[in-house]
């Protein structure tokens, strides 16, 4: 068995590897003068299970190539079985074409990684739980809710409501609530009008509690600083937020920091980087989770 | 018949429209927030021959992956045929294991192209015309040495001979010397010991000639620019070098700038920015070429 890391996630690969006890494998990746990237593997593989870490994260492109080339490097060099670890999983909101023309992105990403020779894969909150459908391969599913559950429940709160920031993140919600024993709250938006703003519809009692709001992922984080003030407004004690994937792009630190969000928990299947650190940001490991799936 | 512009070649794929007479067809090629590509189609394709033009050049993997996403929805949304005009072929330098564990990523991308649902490819001086065998559609492989040798005819030059910088490029020298009547030259690159500079020993009568350098790619410029430098030292009276990929990239235009060659002719397979425009640097347009192809 031999791990070996690419760029995206070179802080949890450590640590997925220091957990199972196996140091990483030596490799390196980089990038010629023109762009075009570099691999170079840099011990045999040949007759071994070889896991490979790599999220499809920003910069999604860059990612998505150095593990296709990795894949195609251990296929040449007679890997018996070659198997990917994608804590999140780029394009997966290009899922279905909702209109005319669109490409199913998420599915492109499945065809490639397994053209080029995986043969098995471990991910994390799939946007989508359909996406495993995209794939002819094994697929192991993990789930974030557990982590994400115990750190709340560790700190004790009073009087908690786990809210779904959309209809789409319900069955979520639902979980974290039962491992809280908690009641689940949804934002129900809805626009009565074309170009007129929505309006945030809460269903369920949020009066004086204290919510959790969760998410799969948190992006530009639009929906959920609107959703966390829209509690406020409406009479919830306090608010947190918490999710799987900090994808975090564009204004979304900012909008964080001055929303109404008290703290938001959210794990390293995408690393924070430094720039994005802020007081209010918890960072949870996957690594013993992804540890054990190994 | 549509043709379509991705991102890379938006000036030459509206020469060629012109060329063939048609208006390039509606889409829009963006990012989302987080890095992500996002396509529109604007207008419909159902059962018509499209022809997408793109080369995978810097940001390769950007420019790939918008290919493989503009495949996958023009597939999804009923095109009779999707042609691909590839100009430049990215990655086409790692056609081979040369060592151990070396990844071929020429072939991957050829795979994943035709697994994203490409039926036939046009493109421009393959690295390696091995790489038509990577493919299982068809290939139109065009030819860069006739618009180079016309562009010299035209000059008038006196007593010129034509340089291959290395053995791997003599063919392609021999084709430009057939068309201007003139004789062949190679640099033949010796190292005598590892850590040892190389010795440029030239091949062929320069005394006193104007030489033509040839090559596919010139990418950092280092093998042009010593080679240029190497034929004057040697009794060249002056030297012209030519491409048909300029890649160009890292110390490239400075060498080039600095470098005993007159005037460098190149195609634009790959658009030449603002930035790297000097007067030493004589672009033209395989708009004709490609048209005709279409
Ligand atoms: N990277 C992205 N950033 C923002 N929006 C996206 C991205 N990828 C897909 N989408 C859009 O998000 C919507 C799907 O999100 P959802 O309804 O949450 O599954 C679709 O309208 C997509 O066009
Ligand atoms: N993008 C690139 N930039 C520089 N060198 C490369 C690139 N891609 C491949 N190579 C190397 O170039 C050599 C092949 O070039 P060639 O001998 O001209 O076919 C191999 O040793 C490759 O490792």
């Amino acid at each position: 068995l031999k791990v070996f890391s690419l760029n995206s996630n070179r802080r949890l690969s450590e640590q997925i590897a220091e957990h199972i006890g196996t140091p990483l494998g030596k490799c390196t990746v980089s990038k010629f003068s023109d762009g075009e990237i570099q691999i170079n593997i840099e011990e045999s593989i040949r007759g071994c299970e070889v896991y490979v870490i790599q999220s499809t994260s920003d910069p999604v492109n860059d990612h998505l190539m150095e593990l296709l080339i990795m894949i195609d490097a251990l296929k040449r060099a007679s890997a018996k079985s070659i198997n990917i670890v994608m804590p999140y999983y780029g394009y997966a909101r290009q899922d279905r074409k909702a209109r005319s023309r669109e490409p199913i992105a998420a599915k492109l990403v499945a065809d490639i990684i397994e053209q080029a020779g995986a043969n098995r894969m471990i991910t994390l909150d799939l946007h989508a739980p359909q996406i495993q459908g995209f794939f002819d391969i094994p697929i192991d599913h993990l789930q974030g809710v557990p982590i994400l559950s115990d750190y709340f429940e560790g700190k004790n709160l009073d009087d908690v409501i786990v809210v779904s920031p959309d209809h789409g993140g319900v069955t979520r919600a639902r979980k974290m609530a039962d491992r809280l024993k908690a009641p689940i709250g949804i934002i129900d938006k809805r626009r009565p009008r074309p170009n007129v703003a929505e309006i945030m519809n809460i269903i369920g009692n949020i009066e004086g509690k204290t919510a959790i709001l969760i998410d799969d992922i948190i992006d530009t984080a639009g929906t959920i600083t609107l959703a966390a003030n829209a509690l406020i407004e409406n009479g919830a004690k306090e608010v947190y937020a918490c999710c799987t994937h900090p994808v975090l792009s564009g204004p979304a630190i900012e909008r964080i920091k001055n929303s109404q969000i008290k703290e938001l928990v959210i794990t390293d299947s995408i690393p924070l980087p430094a720039e994005k650190q802020v007081d209010k940001i918890t960072a949870l490991s996957v690594a013993p989770l992804i540890g054990e799936a190994i």
